[in-house]
């Protein structure tokens, strides 16, 4: 989407210097900055350090990573050691295991000579694959914004919320709750989007940043506020998106978006949430007792970060010293209180049959 | 409370040195930091500068300072100028108005030189009135708590969930919400408290330090993370203070409260306010649609303010720079939600006649 009125994408391959180009994320939201990956240690760090962020992202990032190790020597000695090293970064990061799998299996058949190739094209096929089914959630989910706008006064803007951030930096393009939002955008839509803060890590600053560099009018708000703004009728509809999906529909995502999704229920607001069919975990049914909820470092909770005098980063601890924390990570929407999912196949309703409507050959392959 | 094992009121008279002493809760809760307050400036200043906040310690504080200003000179003309000055130094805040009424009215009547005794003798009464109507708040609700300890193992604590800070250094002593877990703190009874951050201002931060410095275990979580806890049983009851209730029972307290209260009734955990019956509005029946819902500074969303390096009070941004903000400060809890009223002279359903039996001569008079 749009930076400063440029087209990005948050990776991009410069042929010219053959090198990839990807957005330092960890200076996000307070400084825009790009840079060059060259060497497979390069890779390596982006990845480790999180200067790349948000799966389909670390999946593409590594298979260009394998392009340059093939480039550099195509042996298949060196195939497994560029699968190890880029693998070890983030080990449990399953999209970026998938990647690499996906690499090693399509070059080991291949001669030597054309690896260097094949790689990179099977790059920039994930990329674009990526950004294919985003789009797709956007195209699907522009037609339930269109329907409220036809409900509303000429020129009254459609008032979404959205929790964390699923937008099109954690994915290579357009995002996944944010794609409806630039396709609406786009489209000539008014829309203005509520942005969750989304404690503790505070993604909705993220979001913020990437609704205001593309131009979508849009405000922060406090986790605590959505309640109020739908009980006066200033949501028309959420969007979230989902980091796992059960086959029955239950959404476990960001912590907060179960009391979101409450209070859209108790106030006839519309609730969608956006996914690639890749989140979809077709072997867990009932996502609050089959889904273990990860407890994270106490100190994202005690310490805040931001911009501080001067401009420069710091970071100030808001908890008397010594203060326990419980830090759960996410949390579980029962499937009762979505209105729908929006997949790169279409809207289904947050149901088994919903979903297996949509996607009949994973639904029956799990059984 | 305790404070490092001495018990303390968030305002207490020093007879010997004829000055208040107050705990200054600006470096709340970084530092405990008690001073005197001895001039009608000081009085003002204490006031102004929010050394002293709640409403019932504003409203002591201001009696203490009328209190000076008749040791100083007893005439009607300083009265009325002492009314004056302290008045100008939150001019919204009603208990504030209230107690310098309650004071010249007392006053008025005596002769110059009964005044400065009856001033000082009111004050005490003021702040002990306080306490007393939190001391029975805490009474009644134990018996809550003590049920539902009842029906736990032995030794497994009772989980609290509390949102904001009704704590006793919002009030005299005690506090509302907080007077029945220090009163079964107290009895023996094993608590654990989880304490809602409650952005923006983070007053969670000062109920952990209420709730650590009197021994009360406790961890602290982001407002985002209740829904999660109760889903998993993790709560056995809620309780939170109110700004304001109706007379039919729904509760406007900060904002945020209202996702709790949602998060309670869809997992059966009871949910409770305390209120001391001054903050009843006997005015106003539907709190949703009755109460305007103040907006806040920006500032107190974009900007966070902690503990930075080396132990100073420091400031950071965590929002790009201008992102457009909104920050309802509080929302309305509907009284379907509620499951009971915890107030000085008992605990009622949160409804019309619910509160018309505890306060009959109030119901009959507003009618």
């Amino acid at each position: 989407m749009k930076v400063n009125g440029t087209h990005y994408r948050s990776l991009w391959w410069n042929a010219e210097a053959e090198v990839l180009e990807i957005i330092d994320q960890r200076s996000l939201p307070y400084k825009f900055v790009t840079q060059p990956v060259q060497t497979l240690q390069d890779f390596a760090d982006a990845i480790r350090e999180m200067r790349v962020r948000g799966a389909p992202l670390i999946g593409a990032t590594a298979a260009y990573g394998m392009a340059r190790a093939m480039a550099d020597d195509p042996s298949d000695a060196n195939m497994d050691a560029a699968w190890a090293f880029l693998h070890d970064t983030r080990p449990t990061a399953i999209n970026l295991r998938w990647a690499l799998d996906r690499a090693r299996g399509l070059l080991r058949p291949l001669a030597e000579a054309d690896r260097a190739a094949a790689a990179l094209q099977l790059a920039h096929e994930i990329a674009d694959e990526d950004v294919e089914i985003n789009r797709n959630i956007g195209l699907h989910g522009i037609e339930i914004i269109r329907e409220i706008a036809s409900r509303k006064p000429q020129g009254e803007p459609v008032r979404l919320l959205t929790h964390c951030n699923a937008g099109w930096i954690a994915t290579v393009d357009w995002g996944t709750a944010t794609s409806p939002m630039y396709q609406a955008h786009d489209a000539g839509i008014p829309l203005h989007v509520w942005v969750d803060e989304t404690r503790p890590r505070n993604q909705g600053a993220l979001t913020a940043w990437e609704l205001g560099s593309h131009g979508v009018p849009h405000s922060y708000v406090t986790d605590n506020a959505g309640g109020h703004l739908m009980q006066h009728g200033l949501v028309d509809m959420v969007i979230t998106g989902t980091d796992r999906t059960t086959r029955a529909g239950d959404v476990c995502n960001k912590v907060g978006t179960y009391l979101k999704a409450l209070a859209a229920h108790d106030n006839g607001v519309p609730f969608y949430v956006a996914l690639p069919s890749p989140t979809i975990d077709w072997m867990v049914r009932d996502g609050v007792a089959e889904i273990p909820i990860e407890d994270r470092d106490p100190r994202e909770v005690t310490h805040v970060q931001g911009t501080a005098a001067g401009g420069t980063l710091g970071t100030v601890q808001v908890t008397p010293r010594g203060t326990e924390v419980g830090n759960p990570a996410f949390d579980v929407t029962p499937s009762r209180l979505v209105t729908g999912l929006i997949t790169e196949r279409g809207v289904c309703e947050a149901s088994e049959a919903g979903l297996a409507a949509l996607f009949p050959e994973h639904a029956v392959a799990a059984e």
